[in-house]
Protein backbone atom coordinates (compact mmCIF):
# COMPACT_ATOMS: atom_id res chain seq x y z
CA UNK A 1 0.00 0.00 0.00
CA UNK A 2 2.41 2.64 -1.29
CA UNK A 3 -0.36 4.14 -3.24
CA UNK A 4 -0.41 7.88 -3.90
CA UNK A 5 -3.54 9.36 -2.06
CA UNK A 6 -5.10 12.45 -3.65
CA UNK A 7 -7.66 13.96 -0.63
CA UNK A 8 -7.98 17.33 -2.33
CA UNK A 9 -10.70 17.75 -4.63
CA UNK A 10 -8.60 20.89 -6.25
CA UNK A 11 -6.02 18.66 -7.24
CA UNK A 12 -5.01 19.11 -11.02
CA UNK A 13 -4.92 15.35 -11.34
CA UNK A 14 -8.46 14.94 -11.37
CA UNK A 15 -8.60 17.90 -13.66
CA UNK A 16 -6.56 15.99 -16.03
CA UNK A 17 -9.12 13.41 -15.43
CA UNK A 18 -12.35 15.08 -15.90
CA UNK A 19 -10.76 16.78 -18.99
CA UNK A 20 -11.19 13.28 -20.50
CA UNK A 21 -14.79 13.76 -20.75
CA UNK A 22 -14.09 16.04 -24.09
CA UNK A 23 -13.37 14.20 -27.51
CA UNK A 24 -10.80 16.43 -28.61
CA UNK A 25 -8.80 15.96 -25.22
CA UNK A 26 -9.46 11.95 -25.78
CA UNK A 27 -7.94 12.36 -29.30
CA UNK A 28 -4.96 14.56 -28.56
CA UNK A 29 -3.89 11.89 -25.71
CA UNK A 30 -5.39 8.76 -26.87
CA UNK A 31 -7.15 8.10 -23.88
CA UNK A 32 -10.40 7.89 -22.21
CA UNK A 33 -11.80 6.48 -18.72
CA UNK A 34 -13.67 3.26 -17.78
CA UNK A 35 -15.59 4.11 -14.92
CA UNK A 36 -17.19 1.68 -12.32
CA UNK A 37 -16.27 -1.88 -10.80
CA UNK A 38 -18.36 -4.51 -13.46
CA UNK A 39 -17.00 -2.19 -16.52
CA UNK A 40 -13.29 -2.21 -15.45
CA UNK A 41 -13.52 -5.79 -15.05
CA UNK A 42 -14.81 -6.36 -18.32
CA UNK A 43 -12.06 -3.98 -19.74
CA UNK A 44 -9.09 -5.99 -17.77
CA UNK A 45 -10.60 -9.61 -19.20
CA UNK A 46 -10.63 -8.28 -22.82
CA UNK A 47 -6.81 -7.50 -22.33
CA UNK A 48 -7.11 -3.42 -21.82
CA UNK A 49 -4.10 -2.44 -19.46
CA UNK A 50 -4.62 0.72 -17.33
CA UNK A 51 -2.40 3.74 -17.19
CA UNK A 52 -3.80 4.69 -14.18
CA UNK A 53 -6.52 3.61 -11.31
CA UNK A 54 -8.45 5.79 -9.01
CA UNK A 55 -10.11 3.73 -6.53
CA UNK A 56 -11.90 5.21 -3.10
CA UNK A 57 -13.01 2.34 -0.52
CA UNK A 58 -15.61 4.28 0.74
CA UNK A 59 -17.40 4.30 -2.16
CA UNK A 60 -17.21 0.50 -2.98
CA UNK A 61 -20.24 -1.35 -2.84
CA UNK A 62 -17.87 -4.44 -1.68
CA UNK A 63 -14.71 -3.35 -0.53
CA UNK A 64 -13.65 -6.26 0.74
CA UNK A 65 -13.63 -8.19 -2.38
CA UNK A 66 -13.96 -5.19 -5.07
CA UNK A 67 -10.05 -3.84 -3.21
CA UNK A 68 -8.64 -7.27 -4.86
CA UNK A 69 -8.82 -6.02 -8.41
CA UNK A 70 -6.55 -2.75 -7.08
CA UNK A 71 -4.27 -5.05 -6.21
CA UNK A 72 -4.06 -7.06 -9.30
CA UNK A 73 -3.61 -4.02 -10.92
CA UNK A 74 -1.05 -2.47 -8.77
CA UNK A 75 0.79 -6.23 -9.19
CA UNK A 76 0.87 -5.47 -12.96
CA UNK A 77 2.90 -2.61 -12.47
CA UNK A 78 -0.13 -0.04 -13.18
CA UNK A 79 -0.30 3.32 -11.06
CA UNK A 80 -3.10 3.17 -8.50
CA UNK A 81 -4.26 6.53 -6.74
CA UNK A 82 -6.42 6.36 -3.83
CA UNK A 83 -8.75 8.94 -3.63
CA UNK A 84 -11.20 10.79 -0.78
CA UNK A 85 -14.78 10.64 -1.11
CA UNK A 86 -14.44 14.09 -2.13
CA UNK A 87 -11.83 14.32 -4.62
CA UNK A 88 -13.47 10.58 -6.61
CA UNK A 89 -16.74 12.34 -6.94
CA UNK A 90 -14.74 15.39 -8.30
CA UNK A 91 -13.45 13.02 -10.92
CA UNK A 92 -15.90 10.94 -11.81
CA UNK A 93 -18.51 11.40 -14.38
CA UNK A 94 -21.72 9.40 -13.15
CA UNK A 95 -24.30 9.76 -10.59
CA UNK A 96 -23.68 7.25 -7.66
CA UNK A 97 -19.99 6.37 -8.29
CA UNK A 98 -18.61 3.19 -7.15
CA UNK A 99 -15.50 3.72 -6.59
CA UNK A 100 -13.70 2.92 -9.58
CA UNK A 101 -12.14 4.78 -12.15
CA UNK A 102 -9.14 4.38 -14.99
CA UNK A 103 -7.45 5.81 -17.74
CA UNK A 104 -7.15 3.61 -20.46
CA UNK A 105 -5.99 3.79 -23.75
CA UNK A 106 -8.90 4.90 -26.43
CA UNK A 107 -10.21 2.41 -28.88
CA UNK A 108 -8.64 3.84 -32.38
CA UNK A 109 -9.28 1.13 -34.39
CA UNK A 110 -10.17 0.81 -38.32
CA UNK A 111 -12.10 -1.89 -40.02
CA UNK A 112 -8.58 -2.87 -41.99
CA UNK A 113 -7.49 -3.88 -38.69
CA UNK A 114 -10.02 -6.17 -37.67
CA UNK A 115 -9.87 -9.84 -37.70
CA UNK A 116 -12.90 -11.40 -38.34
CA UNK A 117 -13.97 -15.64 -38.98
CA UNK A 118 -15.09 -17.44 -41.84
CA UNK A 119 -18.93 -16.62 -41.65
CA UNK A 120 -18.23 -13.08 -39.70
CA UNK A 121 -21.88 -11.32 -38.25
CA UNK A 122 -20.82 -8.13 -37.84
CA UNK A 123 -23.07 -4.41 -37.15
CA UNK A 124 -22.29 -1.13 -39.18
CA UNK A 125 -23.38 1.58 -37.52
CA UNK A 126 -23.46 4.85 -40.01
CA UNK A 127 -23.85 8.33 -38.55
CA UNK A 128 -25.42 7.20 -34.92
CA UNK A 129 -25.82 10.15 -32.91
CA UNK A 130 -26.50 9.26 -29.23
CA UNK A 131 -23.52 7.39 -27.56
CA UNK A 132 -26.56 5.61 -25.69
CA UNK A 133 -27.32 4.06 -28.55
CA UNK A 134 -24.06 2.83 -29.79
CA UNK A 135 -23.37 1.85 -26.08
CA UNK A 136 -26.69 -0.32 -26.25
CA UNK A 137 -25.60 -1.98 -29.32
CA UNK A 138 -22.74 -3.21 -28.32
CA UNK A 139 -24.04 -4.74 -25.32
CA UNK A 140 -26.35 -6.27 -28.08
CA UNK A 141 -23.34 -7.37 -30.23
CA UNK A 142 -21.58 -8.66 -27.08
CA UNK A 143 -24.76 -10.99 -26.04
CA UNK A 144 -25.01 -12.03 -29.44
CA UNK A 145 -21.65 -13.05 -30.17
CA UNK A 146 -21.22 -10.85 -32.82
CA UNK A 147 -17.47 -10.72 -34.47
CA UNK A 148 -17.45 -6.54 -34.80
CA UNK A 149 -19.34 -3.40 -34.60
CA UNK A 150 -17.96 -0.68 -37.27
CA UNK A 151 -18.88 2.95 -36.85
CA UNK A 152 -19.01 4.53 -40.11
CA UNK A 153 -19.29 8.23 -40.34
CA UNK A 154 -19.74 8.31 -36.30
CA UNK A 155 -20.80 11.42 -34.86
CA UNK A 156 -18.98 10.26 -31.44
CA UNK A 157 -16.02 8.44 -30.59
CA UNK A 158 -15.87 4.67 -29.00
CA UNK A 159 -14.12 6.32 -25.92
CA UNK A 160 -17.15 8.39 -24.58
CA UNK A 161 -17.41 8.22 -21.25
CA UNK A 162 -21.58 7.92 -21.72
CA UNK A 163 -20.88 5.50 -24.65
CA UNK A 164 -18.07 3.37 -22.38
CA UNK A 165 -21.17 3.31 -19.64
CA UNK A 166 -23.83 2.57 -21.54
CA UNK A 167 -21.89 -0.45 -22.90
CA UNK A 168 -21.39 -2.00 -19.74
CA UNK A 169 -17.77 -2.07 -20.88
CA UNK A 170 -18.50 -4.41 -23.98
CA UNK A 171 -17.07 -1.81 -25.65
CA UNK A 172 -13.54 -3.41 -24.58
CA UNK A 173 -14.39 -7.11 -25.28
CA UNK A 174 -16.47 -6.28 -28.72
CA UNK A 175 -14.14 -5.49 -31.37
CA UNK A 176 -15.02 -2.31 -32.76
CA UNK A 177 -13.44 0.44 -35.33
CA UNK A 178 -14.32 3.86 -36.85
CA UNK A 179 -14.12 4.28 -40.43
CA UNK A 180 -15.54 6.60 -43.42
CA UNK A 181 -18.47 4.97 -45.03
CA UNK A 182 -16.35 4.37 -48.22
CA UNK A 183 -13.75 2.39 -46.40
CA UNK A 184 -16.09 0.84 -44.32
CA UNK A 185 -17.91 -0.46 -47.32
CA UNK A 186 -14.87 -1.39 -49.31
CA UNK A 187 -13.66 -3.29 -46.26
CA UNK A 188 -17.05 -5.36 -46.09
CA UNK A 189 -16.63 -6.52 -50.05
CA UNK A 190 -12.96 -7.22 -49.70
CA UNK A 191 -13.75 -9.86 -46.95
CA UNK A 192 -17.13 -10.87 -48.93
CA UNK A 193 -19.85 -10.28 -46.42
CA UNK A 194 -22.82 -9.12 -47.58
CA UNK A 195 -24.47 -6.37 -46.57
CA UNK A 196 -28.14 -5.86 -44.98
CA UNK A 197 -29.12 -2.54 -44.45
CA UNK A 198 -32.60 -1.71 -42.77
CA UNK A 199 -34.27 0.73 -43.92
CA UNK A 200 -38.42 1.16 -43.59
CA UNK A 201 -38.88 2.17 -47.30
CA UNK A 202 -38.11 -1.92 -48.88
CA UNK A 203 -41.21 -4.53 -48.99
CA UNK A 204 -38.61 -7.26 -47.96
CA UNK A 205 -38.80 -8.56 -43.90
CA UNK A 206 -36.12 -8.45 -41.80
CA UNK A 207 -37.08 -12.02 -41.55
CA UNK A 208 -37.11 -12.98 -44.99
CA UNK A 209 -33.17 -13.01 -45.83
CA UNK A 210 -30.68 -15.83 -45.04
CA UNK A 211 -28.18 -14.46 -42.13
CA UNK A 212 -26.08 -17.99 -41.77
CA UNK A 213 -23.43 -16.81 -43.99
CA UNK A 214 -20.96 -13.74 -43.70
CA UNK A 215 -23.27 -10.92 -42.96
CA UNK A 216 -23.10 -7.23 -42.00
CA UNK A 217 -26.17 -5.52 -40.44
CA UNK A 218 -26.26 -2.10 -41.16
CA UNK A 219 -28.24 1.02 -39.14
CA UNK A 220 -28.38 3.98 -39.81
CA UNK A 221 -28.58 7.98 -37.76
CA UNK A 222 -31.63 8.31 -35.56
CA UNK A 223 -33.51 10.85 -37.59
CA UNK A 224 -32.62 9.77 -41.08
CA UNK A 225 -31.58 6.40 -41.50
CA UNK A 226 -29.03 5.09 -43.52
CA UNK A 227 -27.44 7.08 -46.64
CA UNK A 228 -27.76 6.34 -49.77
CA UNK A 229 -24.11 5.31 -50.19
CA UNK A 230 -24.75 2.52 -47.80
CA UNK A 231 -28.72 1.56 -49.03
CA UNK A 232 -27.25 1.29 -52.69
CA UNK A 233 -24.15 -0.98 -51.71
CA UNK A 234 -25.97 -3.44 -49.98
CA UNK A 235 -27.10 -6.96 -50.88
CA UNK A 236 -30.21 -6.57 -49.16
CA UNK A 237 -32.54 -3.97 -48.10
CA UNK A 238 -35.04 -4.98 -44.90
CA UNK A 239 -37.72 -3.55 -42.76
CA UNK A 240 -38.89 -4.70 -39.50
CA UNK A 241 -42.62 -4.78 -39.49
CA UNK A 242 -44.23 -2.11 -37.95
CA UNK A 243 -48.13 -1.50 -36.94
CA UNK A 244 -48.02 0.85 -34.57
CA UNK A 245 -48.69 4.68 -34.28
CA UNK A 246 -45.53 5.91 -33.39
CA UNK A 247 -43.37 5.72 -36.42
CA UNK A 248 -40.25 4.36 -35.58
CA UNK A 249 -38.12 1.91 -33.12
CA UNK A 250 -35.15 3.30 -31.19
CA UNK A 251 -32.09 2.40 -33.43
CA UNK A 252 -30.76 0.13 -30.67
CA UNK A 253 -34.22 -1.69 -30.25
CA UNK A 254 -34.07 -2.09 -34.09
CA UNK A 255 -30.48 -3.40 -33.90
CA UNK A 256 -31.10 -5.65 -31.60
CA UNK A 257 -34.39 -7.31 -33.91
CA UNK A 258 -32.28 -7.77 -36.77
CA UNK A 259 -29.05 -9.27 -34.52
CA UNK A 260 -31.06 -11.66 -32.50
CA UNK A 261 -32.76 -12.48 -36.65
CA UNK A 262 -29.45 -13.78 -37.30
CA UNK A 263 -28.57 -15.21 -33.89
CA UNK A 264 -31.92 -17.55 -34.28
CA UNK A 265 -30.55 -18.54 -37.88
CA UNK A 266 -27.15 -19.40 -36.91
CA UNK A 267 -28.39 -21.13 -33.84
CA UNK A 268 -26.17 -19.33 -31.34
CA UNK A 269 -26.67 -19.81 -28.03
CA UNK A 270 -28.25 -22.94 -28.72
CA UNK A 271 -25.71 -25.46 -27.05
CA UNK A 272 -24.08 -23.55 -24.86
CA UNK A 273 -23.17 -24.62 -20.82
CA UNK A 274 -26.66 -24.58 -20.14
CA UNK A 275 -28.22 -25.17 -23.55
CA UNK A 276 -30.29 -27.80 -25.40
CA UNK A 277 -30.32 -28.59 -29.12
CA UNK A 278 -33.76 -29.31 -30.06
CA UNK A 279 -37.48 -27.72 -29.31
CA UNK A 280 -39.51 -28.70 -26.61
CA UNK A 281 -41.74 -31.18 -26.87
CA UNK A 282 -44.95 -29.48 -25.56
CA UNK B 1 -57.20 34.07 -30.48
CA UNK B 2 -58.11 34.94 -26.47
CA UNK B 3 -55.82 32.98 -24.75
CA UNK B 4 -54.48 33.98 -21.55
CA UNK B 5 -50.46 35.13 -21.85
CA UNK B 6 -48.02 33.78 -19.27
CA UNK B 7 -45.07 36.08 -19.34
CA UNK B 8 -43.44 35.59 -16.03
CA UNK B 9 -41.84 32.57 -14.87
CA UNK B 10 -42.70 33.72 -11.85
CA UNK B 11 -46.11 32.89 -12.40
CA UNK B 12 -48.29 30.34 -9.89
CA UNK B 13 -49.51 28.10 -12.82
CA UNK B 14 -46.30 27.39 -13.91
CA UNK B 15 -45.26 26.21 -10.25
CA UNK B 16 -48.34 23.61 -10.23
CA UNK B 17 -46.89 21.96 -14.21
CA UNK B 18 -43.66 21.75 -12.85
CA UNK B 19 -45.29 19.62 -9.53
CA UNK B 20 -46.65 16.97 -11.62
CA UNK B 21 -43.16 15.89 -12.31
CA UNK B 22 -43.24 14.37 -8.65
CA UNK B 23 -45.18 11.43 -8.35
CA UNK B 24 -47.25 12.08 -5.24
CA UNK B 25 -48.65 14.90 -7.33
CA UNK B 26 -49.59 13.00 -10.08
CA UNK B 27 -51.10 10.32 -8.32
CA UNK B 28 -53.23 13.38 -6.10
CA UNK B 29 -54.20 15.41 -9.08
CA UNK B 30 -54.88 12.24 -11.45
CA UNK B 31 -53.16 14.49 -13.93
CA UNK B 32 -49.93 14.01 -15.62
CA UNK B 33 -47.66 15.95 -18.36
CA UNK B 34 -46.61 15.27 -22.30
CA UNK B 35 -44.22 17.49 -23.46
CA UNK B 36 -43.11 17.79 -27.36
CA UNK B 37 -45.23 18.35 -30.65
CA UNK B 38 -44.72 14.61 -31.64
CA UNK B 39 -45.63 13.58 -28.00
CA UNK B 40 -49.06 15.36 -28.08
CA UNK B 41 -49.94 14.15 -31.85
CA UNK B 42 -49.63 11.02 -30.27
CA UNK B 43 -51.75 11.45 -27.16
CA UNK B 44 -54.23 13.17 -29.31
CA UNK B 45 -54.91 10.93 -31.55
CA UNK B 46 -55.25 8.13 -28.80
CA UNK B 47 -58.58 10.36 -27.76
CA UNK B 48 -56.74 11.91 -25.03
CA UNK B 49 -58.28 15.38 -23.81
CA UNK B 50 -56.16 17.37 -22.23
CA UNK B 51 -57.29 19.70 -19.67
CA UNK B 52 -54.93 22.62 -20.88
CA UNK B 53 -52.38 23.15 -23.05
CA UNK B 54 -49.56 25.51 -22.89
CA UNK B 55 -47.57 26.46 -26.00
CA UNK B 56 -44.94 29.13 -26.82
CA UNK B 57 -44.53 30.23 -30.79
CA UNK B 58 -40.98 31.38 -30.52
CA UNK B 59 -39.81 27.62 -29.53
CA UNK B 60 -41.51 25.75 -32.22
CA UNK B 61 -39.62 24.25 -34.59
CA UNK B 62 -42.45 24.78 -37.55
CA UNK B 63 -44.72 27.44 -35.98
CA UNK B 64 -46.45 27.83 -39.59
CA UNK B 65 -47.64 23.65 -39.45
CA UNK B 66 -47.15 23.15 -35.94
CA UNK B 67 -49.48 26.25 -34.47
CA UNK B 68 -52.23 24.27 -36.13
CA UNK B 69 -52.82 21.91 -33.27
CA UNK B 70 -53.13 24.70 -30.83
CA UNK B 71 -56.23 25.90 -32.84
CA UNK B 72 -57.48 22.45 -33.02
CA UNK B 73 -57.27 21.72 -29.78
CA UNK B 74 -58.84 25.28 -28.83
CA UNK B 75 -61.45 24.36 -31.00
CA UNK B 76 -62.26 21.53 -28.83
CA UNK B 77 -62.98 23.62 -25.62
CA UNK B 78 -59.72 22.66 -24.45
CA UNK B 79 -58.23 25.87 -22.47
CA UNK B 80 -54.58 27.25 -24.13
CA UNK B 81 -52.35 29.15 -22.66
CA UNK B 82 -49.44 31.31 -24.32
CA UNK B 83 -46.15 31.16 -22.74
CA UNK B 84 -43.27 33.82 -23.53
CA UNK B 85 -39.78 31.81 -23.97
CA UNK B 86 -38.93 32.23 -20.17
CA UNK B 87 -42.16 31.13 -18.46
CA UNK B 88 -41.91 27.89 -21.14
CA UNK B 89 -38.77 27.36 -20.15
CA UNK B 90 -39.53 27.53 -16.39
CA UNK B 91 -42.62 24.87 -16.95
CA UNK B 92 -41.21 22.55 -19.62
CA UNK B 93 -39.04 19.46 -18.18
CA UNK B 94 -37.23 18.71 -21.13
CA UNK B 95 -33.87 20.68 -22.41
CA UNK B 96 -34.64 22.06 -25.77
CA UNK B 97 -38.78 21.92 -25.40
CA UNK B 98 -40.06 22.48 -28.46
CA UNK B 99 -43.05 25.20 -27.72
CA UNK B 100 -45.70 22.54 -26.33
CA UNK B 101 -46.59 21.03 -22.90
CA UNK B 102 -50.03 19.72 -21.69
CA UNK B 103 -51.58 18.60 -18.98
CA UNK B 104 -53.67 15.51 -19.57
CA UNK B 105 -55.29 12.94 -17.28
CA UNK B 106 -52.86 10.06 -15.58
CA UNK B 107 -53.34 6.68 -17.19
CA UNK B 108 -55.43 4.75 -13.87
CA UNK B 109 -56.08 1.55 -15.81
CA UNK B 110 -56.05 -1.84 -13.74
CA UNK B 111 -55.66 -5.16 -16.23
CA UNK B 112 -59.69 -6.00 -15.43
CA UNK B 113 -60.04 -2.93 -17.42
CA UNK B 114 -58.94 -3.90 -20.49
CA UNK B 115 -60.35 -5.28 -23.22
CA UNK B 116 -58.20 -7.55 -25.31
CA UNK B 117 -58.78 -9.61 -28.32
CA UNK B 118 -59.15 -13.16 -29.20
CA UNK B 119 -55.00 -14.30 -29.85
CA UNK B 120 -54.07 -11.21 -27.89
CA UNK B 121 -50.43 -10.51 -27.44
CA UNK B 122 -49.25 -8.78 -24.11
CA UNK B 123 -46.40 -7.93 -21.97
CA UNK B 124 -45.77 -7.98 -18.59
CA UNK B 125 -43.45 -5.89 -16.74
CA UNK B 126 -42.90 -6.81 -13.11
CA UNK B 127 -40.92 -3.66 -10.67
CA UNK B 128 -38.92 -2.45 -13.76
CA UNK B 129 -37.21 0.45 -12.20
CA UNK B 130 -36.23 2.99 -15.12
CA UNK B 131 -39.25 5.29 -17.08
CA UNK B 132 -36.73 5.03 -19.45
CA UNK B 133 -37.07 1.44 -19.95
CA UNK B 134 -40.77 1.23 -19.65
CA UNK B 135 -40.75 3.94 -21.98
CA UNK B 136 -38.52 2.32 -24.86
CA UNK B 137 -41.43 -0.85 -24.16
CA UNK B 138 -44.09 1.13 -24.76
CA UNK B 139 -42.29 1.96 -28.37
CA UNK B 140 -41.44 -1.69 -29.42
CA UNK B 141 -45.03 -2.65 -27.81
CA UNK B 142 -47.02 -0.29 -30.26
CA UNK B 143 -44.89 -1.07 -33.28
CA UNK B 144 -44.79 -5.05 -32.55
CA UNK B 145 -49.45 -4.11 -32.34
CA UNK B 146 -49.08 -5.36 -28.74
CA UNK B 147 -52.88 -5.51 -27.15
CA UNK B 148 -51.85 -4.15 -23.90
CA UNK B 149 -48.82 -3.85 -21.67
CA UNK B 150 -49.17 -4.31 -17.63
CA UNK B 151 -46.97 -3.39 -15.35
CA UNK B 152 -46.83 -5.51 -12.07
CA UNK B 153 -45.78 -4.00 -8.62
CA UNK B 154 -44.58 -0.53 -10.37
CA UNK B 155 -41.84 1.55 -9.19
CA UNK B 156 -43.15 4.55 -11.62
CA UNK B 157 -46.02 5.70 -13.03
CA UNK B 158 -47.35 5.53 -15.86
CA UNK B 159 -47.53 8.96 -16.01
CA UNK B 160 -43.88 9.82 -15.04
CA UNK B 161 -42.71 12.55 -17.78
CA UNK B 162 -39.27 10.93 -18.46
CA UNK B 163 -41.29 7.41 -19.24
CA UNK B 164 -44.19 9.80 -21.32
CA UNK B 165 -41.16 11.21 -23.28
CA UNK B 166 -39.24 7.79 -23.28
CA UNK B 167 -42.56 6.25 -25.13
CA UNK B 168 -42.52 9.04 -27.51
CA UNK B 169 -46.41 9.43 -25.97
CA UNK B 170 -46.58 5.63 -26.97
CA UNK B 171 -47.91 5.26 -23.50
CA UNK B 172 -51.53 6.76 -24.67
CA UNK B 173 -51.78 4.70 -27.85
CA UNK B 174 -50.76 1.23 -26.26
CA UNK B 175 -53.46 0.15 -23.74
CA UNK B 176 -51.77 0.39 -20.51
CA UNK B 177 -52.25 -0.70 -16.74
CA UNK B 178 -50.75 -1.32 -13.06
CA UNK B 179 -51.58 -3.70 -11.07
CA UNK B 180 -49.77 -6.21 -8.06
CA UNK B 181 -48.42 -8.94 -9.43
CA UNK B 182 -50.97 -11.36 -7.74
CA UNK B 183 -53.71 -9.00 -9.30
CA UNK B 184 -51.84 -9.30 -13.10
CA UNK B 185 -51.68 -12.88 -12.84
CA UNK B 186 -55.25 -13.48 -11.88
CA UNK B 187 -56.22 -11.52 -15.31
CA UNK B 188 -54.05 -13.90 -17.50
CA UNK B 189 -55.46 -16.51 -15.96
CA UNK B 190 -59.38 -15.39 -16.44
CA UNK B 191 -58.52 -14.41 -20.15
CA UNK B 192 -56.85 -17.83 -21.00
CA UNK B 193 -53.24 -15.82 -21.96
CA UNK B 194 -50.37 -18.17 -21.44
CA UNK B 195 -47.20 -16.70 -19.73
CA UNK B 196 -43.94 -17.13 -21.46
CA UNK B 197 -41.54 -15.93 -18.74
CA UNK B 198 -38.36 -14.69 -18.93
CA UNK B 199 -34.83 -15.59 -16.82
CA UNK B 200 -31.36 -16.54 -17.61
CA UNK B 201 -31.97 -20.11 -15.42
CA UNK B 202 -33.68 -22.37 -18.09
CA UNK B 203 -32.80 -24.51 -20.97
CA UNK B 204 -35.96 -23.60 -23.03
CA UNK B 205 -34.89 -20.72 -25.80
CA UNK B 206 -36.95 -17.95 -26.46
CA UNK B 207 -37.60 -19.17 -29.94
CA UNK B 208 -38.57 -22.62 -29.16
CA UNK B 209 -41.89 -21.57 -27.84
CA UNK B 210 -45.25 -21.11 -29.94
CA UNK B 211 -46.44 -17.54 -29.52
CA UNK B 212 -49.30 -17.66 -32.10
CA UNK B 213 -51.99 -17.91 -29.42
CA UNK B 214 -53.38 -15.54 -26.42
CA UNK B 215 -50.06 -15.17 -24.93
CA UNK B 216 -48.03 -12.76 -21.97
CA UNK B 217 -44.04 -11.96 -22.56
CA UNK B 218 -43.15 -10.93 -19.15
CA UNK B 219 -39.48 -9.59 -18.56
CA UNK B 220 -38.82 -8.70 -14.98
CA UNK B 221 -36.57 -5.84 -12.87
CA UNK B 222 -33.06 -4.17 -13.78
CA UNK B 223 -31.05 -5.82 -11.48
CA UNK B 224 -33.49 -8.92 -10.06
CA UNK B 225 -35.30 -10.49 -12.88
CA UNK B 226 -38.69 -11.93 -12.40
CA UNK B 227 -39.79 -12.97 -9.11
CA UNK B 228 -40.53 -17.08 -7.94
CA UNK B 229 -44.25 -16.09 -7.65
CA UNK B 230 -44.21 -15.01 -12.10
CA UNK B 231 -42.10 -17.92 -12.50
CA UNK B 232 -43.64 -20.35 -10.89
CA UNK B 233 -46.76 -19.18 -12.93
CA UNK B 234 -45.57 -19.13 -15.95
CA UNK B 235 -46.44 -22.03 -18.87
CA UNK B 236 -42.76 -21.52 -19.84
CA UNK B 237 -39.48 -20.22 -18.83
CA UNK B 238 -37.43 -19.34 -21.79
CA UNK B 239 -33.96 -17.86 -21.81
CA UNK B 240 -32.46 -15.52 -24.83
CA UNK B 241 -29.37 -16.70 -26.35
CA UNK B 242 -26.03 -15.30 -24.67
CA UNK B 243 -22.62 -16.21 -25.18
CA UNK B 244 -20.97 -12.83 -24.55
CA UNK B 245 -18.51 -11.46 -21.72
CA UNK B 246 -21.17 -9.27 -19.89
CA UNK B 247 -23.34 -10.67 -17.86
CA UNK B 248 -26.91 -9.93 -20.23
CA UNK B 249 -28.69 -7.44 -22.03
CA UNK B 250 -31.12 -4.80 -21.19
CA UNK B 251 -34.53 -5.05 -20.00
CA UNK B 252 -35.91 -3.36 -22.98
CA UNK B 253 -33.59 -4.97 -25.47
CA UNK B 254 -34.88 -8.12 -23.79
CA UNK B 255 -38.03 -7.48 -24.21
CA UNK B 256 -37.76 -6.46 -27.99
CA UNK B 257 -36.04 -9.65 -28.70
CA UNK B 258 -38.66 -11.54 -27.49
CA UNK B 259 -41.77 -9.65 -29.10
CA UNK B 260 -40.56 -9.65 -32.52
CA UNK B 261 -39.81 -13.47 -32.00
CA UNK B 262 -43.39 -13.50 -31.79
CA UNK B 263 -44.30 -10.80 -34.11
CA UNK B 264 -41.86 -13.13 -36.74
CA UNK B 265 -44.44 -16.28 -36.08
CA UNK B 266 -47.96 -14.60 -36.31
CA UNK B 267 -46.73 -12.70 -39.59
CA UNK B 268 -47.80 -9.40 -37.97
CA UNK B 269 -46.53 -6.25 -40.11
CA UNK B 270 -46.41 -9.19 -43.34
CA UNK B 271 -49.27 -7.34 -45.42
CA UNK B 272 -49.62 -3.98 -44.85
CA UNK B 273 -49.61 -1.34 -47.38
CA UNK B 274 -46.28 -1.80 -48.32
CA UNK B 275 -46.00 -5.20 -47.10
CA UNK B 276 -45.75 -8.64 -49.56
CA UNK B 277 -46.58 -11.83 -48.61
CA UNK B 278 -43.58 -14.72 -49.91
CA UNK B 279 -39.81 -14.37 -49.29
CA UNK B 280 -37.56 -12.90 -52.12
CA UNK B 281 -36.89 -15.34 -54.63
CA UNK B 282 -32.86 -14.38 -54.42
Amino acid sequence: MTDLIISSPGNPRLKSIAALRRRRHREETGRTLVEGYEELQLALDAGVTPEALYWCPELMLDPATQARVVDQVRASGVETVQLTRAAFEKAAYREGPDGFLAVVPAVTRHARDLTVGQAALTVLTQGVEKPGNLGAMLRTADAAGADAVIAADPVTDWGNPNLVRASKGTVFSVPVASDTTADALAWLDEQGIALVATTPDTDLLHTDVDYTGPVAIAVGAEKYGLTDEVLHHAAYQVRIPMVGKANSLNVATSAAIVIYEAVRQRGVGRDSTTGRTGPESH
